[in-house]
């Protein structure tokens, strides 16, 4: 693509940076902001520089915040020993919409994946073990993508906390609601059948 | 959506103004960004905002420019006698990519459109009738959508024209390469036959 103007172009290359967005799109949404208001475009610039220089991460949880500790961890209201283990802030934020848990969270930072380089250390572990042990938290909740990486991670987190009392749960897995069961795959299908549950714990579920 | 910070909840409301970018779409978009260097957001903030300050209009054609005179009206090579009249630069980018053509440009801005509040004085209109008498332009190729507001602006100049030698043509309309005809609507199908060419002039066309 020949574009007539170099100012044009670095916001082109860097929007196409993102992932999602190829060049064409680039390019709309360049000539879109070209046609706003200055104001607009500025509180847009703005707000990415602000957000990347500024953002803090909650000491105890490691979600991301605007202050020391985040909103969630600063909430009396929530359960202090019930801890929901997760992937990433993306997972935080999903969970919470569906305003069914009211404990506390603890982010990872992503799941142990030796092919990806990313090991125990490269992960929030280490302040987590800490937690359970100094905040005495009940259960552990995780919450982690159903694949290789996450049982493994699963797998070491509750080695470590062997010696302690804590429980550690994984969220239920099985044929998801409005899922065709033809089309789920042998081993959910499998699992949804070893974990079969009574009736009246189903209804009463939620 | 409850977003964890305000600071990145800024970026995701001003990422979800841009069009066909949702909330979801602009929420892994300011995560992707939280996650890359200082350097690389930086990058795109400044190069937003210094596109937006900073860009000019040629003052010739009204196509992007980084100068006075855009980079196309700049080329000594191209028949300056020759102008073909687009709606907007996305066009101009179109149909420098085809290669075909050798002449300038005029961007309008648009098309007369009542219904949208766009008369003939919104666009650069008065400077192309002007550019017609100073550089005693002799073709006036017309580029524009192919529906009413296309034809009445085509019209609007034409009139304007009607007193000058210059010689107004639009490009063809027709059936596109890979079209199928079955599909086609029968305005166009109508028009084709209508316009139809002869064979020798359609395989040396290009």
């Amino acid at each position: 693509m020949n574009l007539p103007s170099s100012l044009l172009e670095n916001v082109v290359n860097e929007f196409a940076k993102l992932p999602g967005i190829g060049k064409k799109t680039a390019l709309r949404l360049a000539l879109v902001l070209l046609k706003k208001d200055m104001a607009e475009v500025d509180a847009l610039a703005d707000a990415i520089k602000n957000m990347r220089h500024e953002i803090r991460f909650c000491k105890k949880c490691g979600n991301i915040s605007d202050d020391e500790l985040c909103g969630i961890c600063k909430q009396t209201s929530r359960k202090k020993q019930l801890v929901c283990v997760v992937e990433n802030i993306r997972d935080v934020i999903a969970i919470e919409s569906t305003q069914q848990f009211n404990g506390l969270y603890h982010v990872l930072g992503g799941v142990i994946s030796p092919l990806d380089g990313i090991g125990p250390d490269q992960l929030n572990i280490e302040s987590l073990t800490k937690r359970v042990d100094e905040d005495s938290v009940e259960e552990l909740v995780f919450a982690l993508s159903p694949n290789i990486q996450g049982d493994t991670t699963i797998f070491y987190i509750s080695k470590k906390l062997a010696n302690t009392p804590v429980k550690i749960t994984t969220i239920a897995r099985g044929i998801a609601f409005g899922g065709e069961l033809e089309f789920a795959d042998e081993l959910t299908l499998a699992r949804s059948i070893a974990n079969r549950m009574p009736v009246e714990k189903y209804v009463n579920g939620m």
